[in-house]
């Protein structure tokens, strides 16, 4: 396959992000005939988890490294130590050395473009009314949320500092969609999945990072796959097609 | 990278199959978690320049040849010999040949599942306008369709007829868009590429075409990218995802 690849690596937030509307969907038309956008989400894992899975989704031996990686996690690690998703918790320190790690480990890959995108905001209400759907009762441990606001910004600020230790490119989307009108009613579907609308913020809100602080990446900055076609020359489309391959290296191997 | 590749292969009703509701995105929706569905579509393309790029595209030297292989063309091929996209025209029995061949270079690579997709309908009097606006005049040449009905059935019963005599599974588009009411203004934005509903129905119908001709390649029958959150240890983490991975021998290496 000829084509860059921009790996989105994260949770549920990742993996449902080909769904309708959604913001790694949304990116891939954005950079169509110029990216392959591979989906890397493994929805309600935490970054404990994930670590003992990125060596192999990450593996040293592919040859060409991606060109950029988006890591986006820290909805489940902020999940509450003592509540409905305790199993899923990981104290902002661990979170902090995990996410470290998971940049270590891409950056030693080749790829040096990687932008970390912070957890959305919660909507707390949303999220009790959610686990006692789930749950089909309303007990003790579905009349308060499993995540709050408060304990999921610890974790957004965690990996918003270690962007900048790092100095790499940061979605602060925590405090981003804060900014936005009844965020939690028009971005949020259950209190922490996104709406279409919540999808197209996302999307806009990371090519909006991806314009100001990576523009190597910008899509015009980035080729098509084979030239136009009207640029090929119908008496000899062979040679406007194989010429370009020359150009850039390409071998029928 | 993991997980097989369902590869779609086409001209622009392929390339753009990632934009909003479009069928690429639904159906990498459909296998998130499982496969990566990879866009080859070359808008504007047609058979014979696309058979230079093939041997490019689907590289033999690939170690894991794609699982699956749509095969979407003659949108272009169609185009009337004598008229505003004359360019892109192809002749119907060069048109056949050409897909053979394609078929014949993915089948070397080891891929066994192809989907041949024949073209979708055509709405003259929508492409009429369409000319005159991009034309920005009303002329000779853009009073009349680049592309009718009637001349592009004969490139989808090509289509339809090789796929028989190959035994493989055909999306007879042409037919089954026809089947549905009001299709030029609510399946065609232009007459030609696809709307929001539109993508829907070429979707549903390949996933129609999937679950009965290719019962195999069902999401249902494939598994997920390491195991459930539910199924992991808290209490060992490690155990439940080392495991996975050599029973899928899978190697970090």
């Amino acid at each position: 396959m000829l084509r860059p690849q921009f790996v989105l690596f994260g949770d549920s937030l990742t993996q449902r992000s080909f769904d309708e509307g959604g913001w790694g969907a949304r990116l891939a038309s954005e950079y169509q005939r110029k990216v392959d956008v591979i989906n890397r989400g493994y929805s309600g894992y935490n970054t404990r988890w994930v670590k003992h899975i990125v060596p192999l989704v990450f593996p040293v031996s592919q040859k060409i490294p991606p060109e950029l990686v988006t890591i986006f996690f820290g909805a489940n690690d902020a999940a509450l130590p003592d509540r409905l998703s305790a199993r899923q918790h990981v104290p902002v320190q661990e979170f902090r050395g995990n996410l470290l790690s998971i940049v270590q480990h891409v950056q030693s890959l080749g790829t040096k473009d990687i932008v970390l995108i912070t957890p959305p905001p919660l909507d707390e209400a949303a999220r009790i009314r959610h686990n006692q759907q789930q749950n089909e009762e309303v007990s003790e441990a579905t009349s308060i949320p499993e995540r709050t606001n408060t304990f999921t910004s610890e974790y957004a600020a965690a990996a918003k500092q270690l962007a900048g230790e790092l100095g790499l490119p940061v979605l602060d989307l925590f405090t981003e969609i804060q900014k936005q009108k009844a965020w939690q009613t028009e971005y949020l579907e259950d209190g922490l999945h996104f709406t279409p609308a919540g999808n197209k913020a996302v999307f806009d809100l990371l090519l909006k990072t991806i314009r100001k602080d990576l523009p190597h990446l910008r899509a015009e900055e980035l080729s098509d796959d084979f030239p136009s076609h009207r640029d090929i020359d119908e008496n000899d489309p062979a040679k406007s097609l194989v010429s370009y391959a020359k150009s850039t290296s390409l071998q029928a191997a």
